[in-house]
This record gives C-alpha cells, sequence and structure tokens, in this order.
C-alpha cells in the first residue's frame, strides 16, 4: 500500500491528465504509475472493470473512470473546482462531457485516411469551438475562476499544438475567446505538468502509427527539417 | 416558458430514461417532448451543442447530457440518490460510465452484421456482468438501497427483455447476482414508467432497420408467429 495516491497512467491518455491537473490543483502528492494499454499488466486487469486508464488507488480503493476520479477528489480536497450554485455546475459538467466529444473527434482527425477526411473532421471540430466560442464569457477561464471544465480542456487543446504545425486548418480562426481561452490553459502550471515529459515525441511516434493523412503530412514535416 | 421542467426525449433513448428515472423517484412532474433524431427540429440544434438527447429545460437553462441533469437532480431535490460517503459516490459514478459501456456494447450487439459476430458481442457483454457480478452484494440494488447508479442500469436491461425471446445467448445464465438485480429493477415503478408506452414496438421496428443479425432472428420469429 503506497503512501500517497497512485495515479495509474497510460503516457498520451488525456483522461488520465485529467486527474493529474485536479490532483496539481489541490497539491495533492501522487505518484504517477505508467503502463502500456497495448500489454496491460495482470494486476490492472484484475483491479480495473474496463482496462482503461486513469485508474486511481486512494483509500484502499481502486478508483476508475476520470469523471468520477475528478468529483471525488473535488469533493473531498481544497480547493473546490466545481462552481457552489447546482445550476452552474450542472452547465460545467455537460461542456465536461462536451470536451470528452471533442477527444472523439480529435481521435477521428488524427486517423483520417487522406485529405478529403482530414478536412472534414477539421471542420467538425472548428464546428464545435464555434459552439464552445457561443458560451465563453470573459475569461480567463470558461467561467472565470479556473474549474474542473477547464481540467477536461487542457488536454483536448494539447493536441492543437503539434496539429497547427502540419497545416493551416484554422482551428482557431474564427474563434477569439477558445483561442484566448487555449492560452489561458496552456500557461496554467498544472496543465503543462500534467503530460509526460516526452508528450510531443511519444505524440509524434503514436500518430505515425496510426498511419492516415496526418502521419504522411508528419513524415513530410520530418524530412523537410532533415 | 414551461411551468414544469421539459425533458425533451428520442422514444428509443436510454439515457433519456435515466433522467425520467430520477425525476420520478423525486416526485417531480415534468413534460416530456419527443422529437425524431434523424429530423432534428431547428430550436433542438439551436439549444443543444451536441444535437444529443436527453436535454432538460429547466430554470431557464437547457441542460444537456445525462449524467449531468441526473446529478443535478439530484443535488437539489430529494430523496438524495446518490450515497453520502465520497468514496461510495465515486464508485457508483465509475459504475455508472461503466453501465454506459455496456449500452455501446448492447449497440454493437444488435448491430452485428452475422451469427459470429453477435456471438462475440454476446460474449463481450456476459463479461461485462461477470464484472459487476463480482462488486455485487445482497441486493436488491447495486449497493441496498435505490441509487443514481441503479438508474442507469435499468434501461440497460430493458434490451434483454426482447433478446431474450430471440435465442439462448445465456446473457444472466453465470450470474445469480446480476440476475436478482435486473428483476428488482424491472419491478421499480419509476424504471418501469420511464420507456415510451410503444417501446417494445418501437425497438422491434428500430433493430429491423439495423439488417443485421438480430433482425434476420426477428423476421424469424415474426413468421413463426404469423
Amino acid at each position: 500500500m503506497s503512501a500517497v495516491p497512485v495515479l495509474v497512467s497510460h503516457a498520451l491518455c488525456p483522461y488520465v491528465q485529467r486527474a493529474a491537473i485536479v490532483l496539481a490543483e489541490k497539491g495533492i502528492a501522487f505518484e504517477r504509475r505508467d503502463i502500456d494499454l497495448a500489454h496491460k499488466p495482470a494486476w490492472f486487469l484484475r483491479l480495473s472493470p474496463t482496462g482503461r486508464t486513469p485508474m486511481l488507488l486512494v483509500q484502499g480503493e481502486a478508483l476508475f473512470e476520470s469523471a468520477a476520479i475528478c468529483e471525488y477528489l473535488d469533493e473531498t480536497a481544497l480547493p473546490r473546482l466545481h462552481p457552489a450554485d447546482a445550476l452552474r455546475r450542472a452547465r460545467h459538467r455537460a461542456w465536461m462531457e462536451f470536451g470528452s466529444g471533442l477527444l472523439d473527434l480529435i481521435a477521428a482527425f488524427y486517423r483520417a485516411a487522406d485529405d478529403d477526411a482530414l478536412g472534414q473532421r477539421a471542420q467538425e471540430i472548428r464546428t464545435r469551438f464555434a459552439r464552445l466560442e457561443a458560451v465563453l464569457a470573459d475569461g480567463p477561464f470558461f467561467d472565470g475562476a479556473f474549474g474542473l471544465v477547464d481540467v477536461v480542456f487542457g488536454p483536448v487543446f494539447r493536441y492543437f499544438d503539434l496539429f497547427d504545425t502540419l497545416g493551416d486548418f484554422g482551428f482557431f480562426a474564427a474563434t477569439p475567446k477558445v483561442r484566448a481561452w487555449r492560452r489561458a490553459l496552456a500557461a496554467r502550471p498544472s496543465v503543462r505538468q500534467a503530460a509526460h515529459p516526452r508528450h510531443e515525441a511519444l505524440l509524434r511516434a503514436f500518430i505515425q502509427r496510426q498511419g492516415g493523412a496526418l502521419a504522411r503530412r508528419l513524415q513530410g514535416q520530418a524530412a523537410g527539417l532533415a
């Protein structure tokens, strides 16, 4: 039994980053234990009903599902990240799910087979950003102060640091508030530190393995830089 | 503006049923407004960032995402369905997500192209049921009293009322606790009433339209009954 919570992680998992951000915002020391989701260790499969990361080993319990983990941490350690008002909290939770939907679109984007599909997926992402633009207020974060909903979008926007170097997709061209929000999240220490130290190199290698249109752009970029 | 909350629904949506069950458990009167997700009305697309049901029109707000809606209702109206202890509540929330994963497997089951795929999907569902069996206690519900986690599994188990008539898949053969839990949920008035009055006929027609192995079994059954 570890003295501090153990965050069972996969190096690139954006859902793991959510838990890592909340732990950092709360000032909770934790041990990060990376596993390979392509070769899941037996102890993990015994503990995890879904075989997915993150899992948080805490209080003798193996908590799974990032939403459950984040809400648990928010309910048991200060500072509280969710708003105090129930209706506002409900709205934040709904937009957290919206953020998970964006992760699905991002996966469809980096897996797109050809440039046509890549363009279509990019359009879908821009449409979602336009939805976000319509509900963002004056910043710096989703609803003013940094909250649990912001935790979800830190790892979402991180992907675009690489995507931006691979083409002019205009992801943020029509959405200045989303652009400013992205910048504020990128500057947040908890968000910065939540990624694996070799995140960008690992993400490049991962997208390369997808073998799609974005992988070919990566190859072209590497050839151009060589 | 309606005097009571409006639950924007699709006739067969299991996520809508969750909200309907919670509203019933709380004794909250509401208006159910069915829409056709194949032809989404403009007012709905304006209000919904995802285009999915359920949406709850309440307090001048269009709340989306079933998890956010259910948590909101649970936080603002008695009786409280979630457990009071934070760790236990986290465990329940994780198993709620597990229930959503089961809905994905159920969709893969009724869309399976041939009997081989149907058998594989059935095996995946049985594996998940075995995971549930390992954590269920003495009943009647997931963790004793009826809670928000039970709300999720009512609509999950409802599918098997029809599936059970279409083949001997042994879904519940090895999991007596899951079987008893399913019975307890089927008897709960809030769960029974959450489905559309024509639920079974609509589900049959819907599966028919999938055109897969299960659709062929439905046709065979209809021919046999004729």
